[in-house]
C-alpha cells in the first residue's frame, strides 16, 4: 500500500517530556521554532493528532498567515492541510477546534454508533480497523485522497504507535532549555515501549534555534 | 553551606529515555561518547549514581585508563575519584562493584542497622537525613572532603533529587540516534516532575558525536 512521506514534528524539554505530569501545555519553543513549525504544517498536505492531543489541547490546527494561504493557492493546493484525528472511538468533543470542513476523524468499527451520528455533520469520518484506527490502512486512504506529505502533531500515544508500525519517515524535535521531569509526564515516544530492535535513527541536522536545538533525525528501518 | 560543582551526565534515547521499560541498559552511545565520559570521570573528584542505577546497572565507576591515573597522580590526586551511593534504606547489594575501597555509601537514619553493619566494610557510611539522604547536607560533606567537582552519573530519579533541590550546575545529555519509547521507561530527569517554574537551562554547546548529539546545558535557576 502506498502511503504519503509521514514527519513527525514535536517540542520537548531537554529530558524529553512534550507536557507536564499534569498533561498541561507547556511552551517549550520559541518564536523561531513556532515560525519554522508554521511553514511545516503549511507545506503539508494534512496534519494529524491523536485524540488525546485533542482533549489535552483542542489544538485547531490552521494555517492562520494569509501568505501562507495565498502559497498554497498559487500552487494549486486548498487553502489549508487537511486535519486528521486518530480517534479510535470517536471521543473528539463537538466543541473541538480541529472538526469542521476539511477535518477528517479516522475512527474504527468500535466507535458507538451514536457519537458517530453527533460528529458526521462535523468532520468526514473514516472507519478503519476493527477496536484501534488501523493506521497502515488510514495512511493509504490518505495517500488516495492525494496527501503525500503528512505532518504529525502529537501526542506521545500517536508518535508511538505510528514508529512502531514502521511508518515514520523523519522525525523532526525542538529540544528546549528547561526541565519538566516526571515519571509520569508524557515524552515524545510512549507506549509500551521497545525492549528489543530499538528503532535506528541518522541525524539530518543539528541547528541551535530560540534558546534550544533543533534535531532532525531520519528513521532508518 | 559550600558545595561541589555539580554535573550531570547521561546519554538518552532521541524520545528521552535512559534505558527500556524493563530498565535493562541500553547500549545509546558510541565510542567517542564513552571515551568523553571517561574524560569526565577522571577529572572529577568524586562520581554519584543512586541506588536504582547500582541496582540496575552495578557500575564499578572506576578509571581504567592508566593514561588517566596517572594524570591524577601528576596533580596531586587519588588515582581515582570517590564513588558515592546515594541510598537512603542502604539497599545496595553487597558485591556490588561500586563498594571498596574509594566508595562511600550516603544513606539515612532510616537505613537498617544490621544492613549497615554488613556494608560498613566494603565501603564509608554516611549517615545524612532522617528518611531519605539530605542532598545539601550530603553535598556539604563531600565538599569539607576536598569533592569541588561532583559527576552524577544517574539514574533519573536521583537526577530529579538534585534538579529540585537546586543543586545542579550543568546538564550534559548525549542524545543517541535511536528510539527506546515506552511510558514507563526511565527518561533523564523522573521524579513527581514540575508542574510551574520549570527550571531553566542555557545552552552551552550543540556537536555531533558518534551518530547522534551532545548537548551541554547550564541550569540557570
Amino acid at each position: 500500500m502506498e502511503r504519503p512521506f509521514v514527519i513527525i514534528n514535536s517540542a520537548m524539554s531537554a529530558d524529553g517530556k512534550i507536557s507536564s505530569f499534569q498533561r498541561e501545555q507547556v511552551r517549550i519553543s520559541g518564536p523561531e521554532d513556532m515560525g519554522r513549525v508554521r511553514g511545516l504544517r503549511a507545506g503539508s498536505d494534512a496534519v494529524m493528532v491523536g485524540v488525546g492531543t485533542v482533549l489535552a489541547d483542542d489544538p485547531g490546527l490552521r494555517i492562520k498567515s494569509s501568505d501562507h494561504r495565498k502559497m498554497r493557492k498559487d500552487e494549486g493546493l486548498s487553502e489549508e492541510p487537511l486535519r486528521v484525528v486518530v480517534d479510535s472511538l470517536a471521543r473528539t468533543p463537538l466543541g473541538s477546534e480541529v472538526l469542521g470542513k476539511g477535518s477528517i476523524l479516522a475512527v474504527s468499527k468500535a466507535a458507538p454508533e451514536e457519537r458517530l451520528d453527533l460528529l458526521r455533520d462535523k468532520c468526514e469520518i473514516a472507519v478503519c480497523g476493527d477496536i484501534r484506527v488501523d493506521l497502515p490502512l488510514l495512511l493509504s486512504i490518505l495517500h488516495n485522497k492525494g496527501v503525500r506529505r503528512l505532518m504529525v502533531e502529537g501526542g506521545a500515544t500517536l508518535n508511538w504507535s505510528l514508529i512502531e508500525a514502521g511508518l515514520v519517515d523523519e522525525i523532526s524535535v525542538y529540544v528546549g532549555a528547561m526541565i519538566i521531569g516526571g515519571e509520569g509526564a508524557p515524552t515524545l515516544v510512549d507506549g509500551p515501549g521497545f525492549s528489543t530492535d530499538y528503532p535506528k535513527l541518522s541525524l539530518i541536522s543539528a541547528d541551535r534555534l530560540d534558546d534550544g536545538v533543533l534535531l532532525r533525525w531520519r528513521v532508518l528501518r
